[in-house]
């Protein structure tokens, strides 16, 4: 089983690095876009059973994968 | 309308932070996951036709957001 964690800065933090790439963007002519906000997405194997292991990657993804602070996650899982 | 562009490494590339990843979540006890693979996800909005800013995602995918010779991206679309 295939678990995807997306990270994500929460709503409000700014987001510098999506700035750059919004005037790069538009730099190079792209102008049909705005709100750019960039994020980690962190991907892996379990053999865990599926219950245990979106409970495990839940406490991974607060202890290690991002910072609780300013970031929030999503938990997926593809069968 | 909300665009998600997930951008990997290929298969085979080596990815030292996602194995670095895998060490720090051995050494925290969580014993159930493995090949971390690290990759970034860029979100941003569009008012364009659903069909141009898929197109048009698509070629500032490979233009900016990724880089082609190690990364390969995919594009979504939230309604």
């Amino acid at each position: 089983m295939k678990i995807q964690v997306l990270v994500r800065l929460k709503n409000g933090v700014l987001d510098p690095q999506g700035k750059a790439v919004e005037k790069s963007a538009l730099k190079m002519g792209f102008e049909g876009f705005k709100n750019f906000r960039i994020g980690k997405i962190i991907e892996f194997e379990s053999n865990l059973p599926k219950n245990k292991a979106i409970e495990e990657a839940k406490k991974l993804a607060d202890k290690l994968l991002s910072n609780p602070v300013i970031e929030s996650y999503e938990v997926k899982v593809e069968e």
